[in-house]
């Protein structure tokens, strides 16, 4: 099967960063497609700087779509325009956020998150919230790393985060630690080794989930809430939209 | 003061409803502008649609800044792109689903909504979740109503509406309904008439909301989650955003 | 239109104060009539206090309807009699938490509350949960001030005040400061100065949301919770209340 | 030991019965002493007579207080006053709603409720959230009676009470029902009867708490929320309560 | 009455001591007999000693139906096996957490629980959650001390209880004090007059509201999820089970 | 990798459609060993049998640790024993009803669940309680089917559980329906055909997450709550658990 594994924002090193992390993770028969917008934000650390890069999400599905793809990761922790993408494709579409809060649940009841930038705090506890996992995180905490040191001055990022990762430790009270960022997907082993807890990467674990749901023959329900978008007219220039109906009139 | 009341989506008709609603409920002193943005689709019905309309907002709201804009109203009842729209300026920024629930649990502790299409529901139910209005909301209806049939089938539409709040009178013990879409916000006199119950209208509830910001002094604060966007590079078709870092950087 | 502000207790220069941050915020149209109840307790610090002062209210927003009041604002932070006041009037009637509330995640999806004394901490909780704002909400913090020392000992109290402002800065990760006592009303803005964080004061908050809500051609739903009391006997000093009957017959 | 249990409203058949109910729960060595306020309505129906009832109340502990009363009992199910009349005593008191709701979690995890007028449905659903209660309750039911219509016309009441607590046994899925109102008491066995399933009256089971609270050593705390009133001038009617400072001043 | 209070582990002095404390709460007329199971943990310090000892409790409720008993108490924090236990039985069953979280709530909105090891903080928080109480319960406490030092080695254990009991009273603004294990039942009076605060022991609780319910008349009901287990074939060496058919065929 | 997939009852027949539901979702490297207890209930219907099974599923993980198993399926909706088994092992244990909730939730924000017998319901609400998951299911719907019809009497318990599923569809607005039951394994694709729903196995979908969570390097966290038993004395029948401290002392 085809993962594409779409890195919403515009750096290319973060793209390949991801898609080695992906790979890692994928099984024998799964290639994975790593992927990054023609056009967006180069770093995704706020409202607005997702709303962008939603766009570009959505353009990559398309893009898979044409392409035959399978399943499709969204490889920002933030879950960038997920429920979008979600309509245009019968295919799974799996974000990082969630992919790593579900799988942190099934092996210990209580984790802590270390993010990037304290601003996007209150992002990452919101989606806990609306995915019913806020009880079972105990704490999101910023390493108050923009995310491109991440790229360009990572072994500062990597002390900062290590630091972080041990008061979460000591403080938490968490059989856990999940990664904030798409982009601290290489640090997952050196991480779990500094502090003791197993870390979990979102990327490699929304490949598994990818993997999980296409073998179960399951894909986004086109029941209700995630159907295809209604076939309607976009103006200006998001005048491309307008050939989704083409797709959608058949569709559930 | 100045007013901007964004219409998200890209139907004329729709828009200039929205602006009578707006002036109806402005005070002597507010000045309405009643805009939608240069791209987009005809009519906001799901998830998709709601990405693509936030960069419009988001659009409206800088040439709102450029022109020197006191607050923003967002005139679609899913509130796309609430937040991204409020890291963009100090002024204040109002979605009509939060102010028409605001309003609603002042007048009575339990409302129900009705919106357009059944698939929108799960959206408005999550965000009477996030807001924290989910305890005072007793069921969100779907008249089933495409949104462009309220422009171009108007009576069809009213007749299902008011059939829809009939219902919702007499089987869920409520004090008020709320309207779940801008484009029915001419309906809101009519409504109440035949149904009986106070009926709130989210553009006018939001014009008054932002009245009452500005007059005490209250703008979005820029501590925190929704400071201004960190200056950054934005590629490809959406290189003018890489030029907010101007204003960023003197910001908050 | 004419807004009755009642500040619950019996204190004639907090009524004063009250009335000044009131008419600082109202529209020119607007007339705040500021009463207090001819009995009840100097200061209201905790449920019995709470209790006994709702009776005022409730004769204050009796004698607002005989003389044709338009809105009623409850200007103590707990909200006492709130919803027995709503049973009593077809009027708006606003409580200065839930207004600060309201207007605070207008502005930030997370604020921090300073009261007076740590045993009303509790009761500001249950309000937030009450209402629904509980998730927005990071911490209610105690200065450890009676309520009196802020017309008394203004110069320490404002002090405390500042320096738990600071604390909620420094430690609550918030983008707005919510003042819990109606006698704090008039430090909104040198706190605002010391703290670096936009201030919200309930009582202005709450005068505007009662011309909002009067703007809107809305009132107290008498559907439900809320109509009218039944007309019954009230028996000993509580006779007068018997006459209501008389309204209520005729109520919706 | 000596148990005031206070019928909030002031209808001495009421207050007759309340006080048999009790009698008839309490053990050998307990005094119930059936009491209610000299002044306040005729029944409960509302948030508008809760507050005036609760000052009832209030008078009633400080009765109890001076005749040495080991525990209080509030017999009215939207436990009007409770808080404020914890902070007069250290002796326990407990109101029949939160007893009902405490006894009946103990045998089922599901319950509904019936209670008398539509009107009260959302005052007793608040109480279930307020104390926690709220995953357990199935369902609020109302079975439209007047509280006096127990009194004087008990046939159709109890007909109608019947009929619902049917209608909650078939629909609701449910181990028992909640009596929603203090003067249902004398009701509880024939409706086991006729319903077949375990009715819980909130005054015997209020009165059994009490006496355990009281055999447990343990009262109300008077740490915190809860503490005695401060001492302080009251105004007016309400003068008499000035005088609690002399208690209150030698208190934890 | 008799009221068969089953220590869930093997130890016979905790058996004893838990004895203790049921029969100093216990009322006149009620005869307390303590027991434990057979087979079992020596002390239950996590979810497999609570699964083994689930089993140990039903075997004790089932040889408690033999012997004619009125009610039973799981004298255990993490009540292991209350929900079997009452499928066993029209009697009620009463956990020592849920007892001790009930009376707690009954003298103050807000309460800490200070428990043994720190892996049972969460299966203490999972039990709130479940029954309600998480919103009146500032923090679980953990003393860190094993079960069996509360035999072995009790002055140490005690102080560090105390200790732990003063940080619970300094930092979580609370009006009592739970204590977090059965064994710790010897120690409430002590504690309580070392820390200052009204400390609740689940043992005795446990019995005063077996007593009530058995008072009321009211046992577990037999509607729903805790009927009688359906009659059924057991295998291997849980065979005995499947005799309960018996009892259950004629059962509600 | 081998997973041993443990029927937590002692039908044989089931474990076989069980083990047979297992191997159609498993990976070509992944061997399924499908088992069930020596002893235990031949179905679970209810909190008894649950706690019954509980042991079981122990003893079939202790055995499998022997067999150096790589991950554990607990493959009875109410995942009983999931806690305690998940101490007794390095290696990931997943639920089916977990397991089920999980993937339902990554391919539509609301599903429904259907299940055996009624009395069941409340099992499964509080399960999907207690992981999250509330929020995403419409309803548990029985479809009163006594377990074992499901293998003697097959055609009349499809026929239910198709006319359950489809008042799911019709009456709920879902996305996907969730079988509650590990009998029910066979009947997944015949039922979505008959529907018209995604219809998601825990079986299947255990499977799968197993197979994640190996390939991601992760298991149980032996950190917290779900480190191993400390090791202790085990008396009477359950001596056998006494070598546990065998293995605790070496791990967390």
């Amino acid at each position: 099967m085809q993962i594409r594994v779409i890195n919403p924002n515009t750096t290319r090193s973060m793209t390949d960063k991801i898609g080695e992390a992906a790979r890692a993770g994928a099984s024998p028969g799964t290639e994975i497609v790593a992927t990054q917008p023609a056009s967006g934000p180069v770093s995704i650390e706020g409202h607005f700087d997702e709303a962008v890069s939603a766009l570009g999400v959505a353009d990559e599905v398309l893009a898979g779509e044409r392409a035959g793809t399978d399943a499709y990761v969204i490889a920002c922790f933030g879950d960038p325009g997920l429920a979008a993408a979600r309509e245009l494709t019968r295919a799974p579409v799996v974000g990082i956020a969630e992919a790593a809060f579900h799988v942190a649940t099934l092996i210990t009841p209580r984790f802590s998150v270390v993010t990037t930038l304290g601003r996007t705090v209150g992002i990452a506890e919101d989606l806990l919230r609306r995915y019913g996992f806020a009880g079972h995180c105990r704490r999101v905490r910023a390493a108050e790393i923009p995310v491109l040191d991440l790229e360009d001055d990572g072994e500062t990022a990597l002390e900062r985060i290590i630091a972080e990762g041990r008061r979460a430790r000591e403080e938490d009270d968490i059989g856990a630690l999940v990664l904030g960022c798409g982009g601290m997907s290489d640090l997952t082993a050196h991480l779990g080794r500094e502090i003791g807890l197993p870390v979990v990467d979102g990327v490699a674990a929304a490949v598994k989930l990818c993997e999980s749901l296409a073998a179960l023959g399951l894909g986004t329900s086109k029941h209700g809430e995630l159907a295809f978008p209604r076939p309607k007219t976009f103006t200006g220039e998001f005048q491309r939209y307008s050939d989704l109906g083409g797709t959608a009139t058949t569709a559930g």
